[in-house]
């Protein structure tokens, strides 16, 4: 029997397990034979609640993870070699996936700095100046995540301003979405009105950090980009065989509502962590916290001290940041506990 | 409540569910928090595991498709930009992956027809001709599939003497060990006989196709090859973040010979097909029967009538050769009832 | 004072000197400032002179060398990742260009045997079998060499069979005319009947085996794909600079069809060398010589006995077959200095 | 008989014919038959010419244009599929080559912004903080360009310290000398100091901007780099076939300095017109004049009235900053009567 090393990790939402009705789901799809490569019924379940969710016009692919959705996602939005994408320094494209998107793609990011993680209308037109330039790329999508990596989120009318400039010059707008259920629970709005009602053309919906065990969904809300998907899902090495039981677990997510009841939760530890310490003296909350991720600078000393005792990554060691992530199943008692550890380690 | 189309499926062993073991083992995974990307208990389990199989030289690198551990595998082991790789013709990697070795890893296969999907070491001397012409790709890796694309096995020696060939002329062996199991299975051999003492390089070892829900091992056989492989699973998309869940499948198959028993109920099962109907005129096998495989020609219009009550594939149209496959769960009785099917259909 | 080595080499077309009237193009264009990267008055006469040859819709885009030309046409006529090339296995791009189509290109060659060099309509028609199979390659381009590597040519009707085979499917017809001058001449026929006039889609006009210093031309038939191939030529890596000296060779070249005469010349040379070797007993002549090039099979003790001589390829080892080739300035005396030392060579 | 349509190009270097030696060197490469692609003797004397500036490990490789250098230097310089190449923001590779590093090499470039162009080793350390880490690419080469796209030098002890860094940290030195010589004449060093002597790994010689014709040549200082280059410069499609008539012009302007009387001259000339227009008021040289190029910001209503006199291009439009560009070729009446334009355009 295999124990877990650690009580809590507050290091990540790929920590946590899986949520029991996904397990449920899986066991139930674990019936008799069934076709592979997406054309069970499960999968086709899945297709009915997506467009539920996000309209009649969108087409589910279901991947195998978050760097795969993306990338799938951004190879059916690039028909041209010298297409590039534009998104913020921070985006997970850009910092985390190892450079795929240069090497699987190749293609270059033209990457913004910002000072929260969200992209502006403004960011992108600034990055025009170079169309029509044969010896320059040319933009073709602008990549956003929806929560960003600064654990911050984008307002549907945000998104539609981003959407609006993209199209308005000839681009595509994708959203990484790996904790969109995040961005929905904090928003309070529906998935559809971050993506479908705000102009998103290709999006990918998260279900690991969510309570999935493993996989992903691409959603594509611009019919005209579906028919290459398969091919590309393929290709970039996404195609799951018995799909049945990851089809399964979205659908578990997508039922009842379970994401938001899943994002509310973390979302809401999140938030009673940041405000149980940030008026400590010391330490610094960094970003807005609008989803399920703090980010605090600590005066450096305590770190260790701290991480000696809970699983947290220092995000970016020259300035002693490091981020604190809730999940599903993060409880009141955990987040009360690690409070009060934070504040007698920190205590003057 | 979903309910499965097809009675049963002879067309993958995709197709089949997951063995009650793997699914009991990633229920008991779903215990409280643990790292993501492979830092778990599982993990480490699985690697001792894989030690066992393979040899204490062994480095396991869980993958979520069998396509991403032969990318995998195939980049880490080729570091110049003109090596190439020498396969059979109807290997997975140049027939059925969409083009990923040529997109994804940008190398160009140098393929051999074969009469039965085995390449043998003086295919390989005849492909080395252009062995320092600059204009000409040099071919780095020798990769082959056991079981073949085909059904068909090597025997110990028959890989052996493929890697004392590569060896010899500065090239690596690559195995495609997406059904390896059954190969052990049928030649009554360890995993170990047919890839490290053979003299394999990097392999894969299938789950999905032995009883697992998704989940593939990369198993590396030289250290000086395993340095990159951690880079290059992020890259090639292959990461799984909650991977404590498949390895878990993986370390359950890896448990009392499971692979074996899951391999030889297959195996039984296509023997048992093929010496059903093998006497039927009208009907070739085409290859030997070495596996969980049977590739058959038909009469073409007793195709369709056999494909309107069972779900298998025709694997090529022009010669009315169809591919029967049996997986782990195929029991005596449904290839009976399927033999009398087939017996009948072809009556004269 | 360098010399040069040999007194006559028949290894190459690439061995000989250029054309003086090509040498006195580029020093009269080296007059004054001129903008660089094709905006200046020999690269716009240029255009002219290809619009002449190639019909009113052609444009013409400068390269650097002929595998540059093939890239650059191909990145064109390729918009999806998991599109396919259907060629010869003996095409220049499958076996002279160290993969760069899977490299540059990322792209599957879907290679056919041939006789002798030539590509038939049922050759492309039995490699569509995968059409919608997401798990392979989907053809999109036809490519072909005229002349062939073999020598050998394709007559207009023999194209425009190809061509018409190629836009019934929804593909595109590529033409390798590194010695496309040479099939003219032998056919007879004006450069447009064998490209423009027989369907041809892109195709590369060569310059430096006419008589050139260096440069090509690529010249696109559908208007449609050209828009794109500026920004290509520049990423792959076949945009000069001081365009002006490679437009004015390639201006020489199609001014009072030198390139005819230029070709002539070396296919009548040629053909007295086949002519004065193919009674040989112990001689084969392995193709037809339709072209400047001529294959043939030599007893293996004379091959290093005639290669001190002079300077010539052995083609293919194993069968020990050589290769000789002449050019523009190949003359009557040459091929029957060297016809002598052949006969006597090869005497019993 | 084709007329240029500019009396005088401050456009760039690559608007200046070639200089007459060119062109008598490349008329004298013109006799008789010559082996291919580099096998000849013009390329051998290239070699020696070569090893008397750079040292006697250095071997060169002719290409055929600036990003050519550049992809084939880099490619042999990197052989894990996530290695990355630090370079300041400003870098040719980063902006003007249509994203080749991205797709061609398949890279990413981490790129820093910088004041004038020059890297320094602080900011090289600064982009390490990810060695070791999974997710992010690697750093193995740092790349400089000498002289900078923004006309600045470094000198022989600030590439040094580059070197020093890069060594210290695994990694390699990459020069982009596109403009090398105009740095060797600035700084009144040799071409050696700059590069060999300094500890750079590969870097390219640029010809065509010194007064060539067509060509660049890529020098390997790190013998064991070498050997892949062959392979490489064919697949990144740099392989020239008729070599003779590039390794001519190279051999030229390595023959009695002309290299340097040209850069000299052309660096002279920038000189003579910043001095010229440095008081204006409404004119602001942007970065000190170490070469061939200024950058000026302009009063915006001068700049069409000054473009519809001479060719020169706008460096940045928001900005109003303007480039101009001298050449071998450039002369002091020419200059004196720029301006003199240039101060009456800008007369109050």
């Amino acid at each position: 029997m295999i124990e877990p090393r650690y009580a809590k990790s507050f290091a990540s939402d790929n920590h946590a397990g899986a949520h029991p009705a996904v397990m449920d789901a899986v066991a139930a799809a674990n019936t008799g034979d069934a076709p592979a490569y997406g054309d069970d019924e499960w999968t086709a379940a899945l297709q009915d609640r997506l467009r539920d969710e996000f309209g009649a016009h969108a087409a589910g692919f279901v991947v195998l993870n978050g760097t795969g959705a993306n990338m799938l996602s951004l190879s059916m939005m690039m028909t041209r070699r010298y297409e590039a994408i534009i998104c913020p320094e921070s985006a997970h494209i850009a910092t985390h996936e190892t450079g795929a998107s240069e090497r699987v793609l190749g293609v270059k990011l033209v990457t913004v700095p910002t000072p929260d993680g969200r992209l502006t209308p403004d960011d992108v037109t600034a990055r025009l100046g170079g169309r029509g330039n044969i010896s320059e790329v040319q933009p073709k999508v602008v990549s956003i995540s929806e929560v960003t990596e600064l654990g911050t989120c984008y307002t549907p009318d945000q998104i539609a301003a981003l959407a609006e400039v993209a199209h308005d010059n000839g681009m595509l707008l994708h959203m990484d979405g790996a904790r969109l259920a995040n961005a929905a629970a904090f928003l309070g709005c529906s998935l559809r009105a971050l993506t479908t009602d705000a102009g998103v053309d290709v999006l990918s919906f998260g279900g690991s950090k969510n309570g999935g065990l493993v996989g992903e969904a691409v959603v594509v809300l611009r019919p005209d980009l579906a028919d290459a998907a398969p091919y590309l899902r393929r290709q970039t090495l996404q195609l799951g065989s018995k799909m049945r039981y990851i089809s399964a677990q979205l659908t578990a997510l997508l039922t009842d509502d379970l994401w938001r009841k899943n994002a509310t939760q973390a979302n809401t530890m999140a938030k009673r962590l940041a405000d149980g310490v940030s008026d400590l003296p010391g330490l610094d909350i960094r970003y807005p916290v609008e989803s399920n991720a703090i980010f605090a600078t600590l005066p450096p000393d305590t770190i260790p001290t701290l991480q000696s005792q809970y699983l947290f990554h220092t995000w970016h060691a020259p300035t002693n940041t490091v981020r604190w992530m809730t999940a599903f199943n993060t409880t009141p008692t955990e987040i009360d506990t690690f409070t009060t550890t934070i504040r007698q380690t920190l205590k003057p």
